[in-house]
């Protein structure tokens, strides 16, 4: 009986392809990646999309620093070598979880240009679509936001002299140039910013298989 | 317009459940961690029911040498302590895709009894089903098939006096002394074998939500 069971279970070398999983999925795969200043919204937009996602039947997944940094990334500090290779693994987690055609939203500040260009080619390299999202709150806008008493805090070890290299503060964040989409979260609402990443998607061609 | 739309979303704060992935998804995420010697067939199953699963509607995805080691762990040698680091590393990435639903299929090697249980910990702690699957293949069955000539090339390694660190030679395969589910591949067809995993998965519910 076990043999019979057995003859159902056909297959082929090759891997799954993209196009397979797609029609399996109803989706295509593929990378949103949120970028932009601490308190800019990243994460809250991130949680309501994924679940505006799954609600429509569609499979998301977030990565952020709630599951990366204590877990994958947990050996990594805040030096530049780190803070770049932080960036670096999260890009090609997020490749991986595209290509499993999973839509993959990613949001962290990632302040670098070269690093998150360094992800984008990652992608390009292996056609698979990566969507860059700047979330752009002024600093002013973020600095009255400070949900987390971060930026006070950040001020007052500038004012001290003991630098924190506290992005938007004491170390640069490189807006993106090229992003497909930039949300002025001081200017829509949670739930506009998420129609716009749904009509990006939609318009793509990536919430069908 | 654009408001009119907007108002069809609507979301909670709390993140998406494993229950609501599973409800979406009809399945319940896992990882399968298959370990076992060099050539034992690790890859070859794993293909095998990634496949059958997505024949059956189900979503699986690999995790492997080949979408591993020149991404995520590319900056990782062959030393102890990357060795450990590489497990490590795949081990947070199995468990972050089982998190997002997946049947999450691992073929790496491994060794070593403490990484294993280590990524078996992981998974414990997040309560996130573990199933290992040792490829029970004998040595001696290993070097007879031996498609890549690697066993060769260590028993000259080591016959020059020179190691080169490959498992079942001159490095040890610890063995699972707690597997779930152990497939002697030198005595079952790879059909055989996948239904051996299918089964598993279908007895511990993870084929529905």
């Amino acid at each position: 009986m076990a043999e019979q069971k057995a003859t159902n279970i056909t297959w082929h070398d090759a891997a799954v392809t993209p196009a397979e999983r797609a029609k399996n999925l109803g989706q295509k795969g593929c990378t949103l990646w949120m970028t932009g200043l601490s308190a800019s919204g990243k994460s809250t937009i991130a949680v309501a999309l994924e679940q505006v996602l799954l609600q429509r039947g569609k499979h998301a997944y977030r990565l952020d620093g709630d599951n990366i940094r204590m877990g994958l990334n947990k050996n990594l500090g805040f030096s530049a070598d780190d803070r770049a290779e932080n960036i670096r693994r999260i890009g090609e987690v997020a490749k991986l979880f595209a290509d499993a055609g999973i839509i993959t939203i990613t949001s962290f500040i990632s302040p670098y240009r070269k690093d998150r260009d360094a992800v984008r080619a990652l992608h390009d390299a292996a056609k698979i679509p990566f969507i860059e999202v700047h979330i752009d709150l002024p600093i002013e806008e973020a600095e009255k936001r400070d949900p987390k008493g971060l930026y006070k805090k950040a001020r007052a070890a500038v004012a001290a002299g003991k630098g924190m290299g506290f992005t938007g503060i004491d170390d640069p964040y490189e807006a993106p140039s090229n992003a497909e989409l930039v949300l002025p979260s001081h200017q829509l609402s949670i739930a506009e910013s998420v129609q716009k990443c749904l009509d990006i998607l939609e318009s793509r061609g990536l919430l069908k298989a």
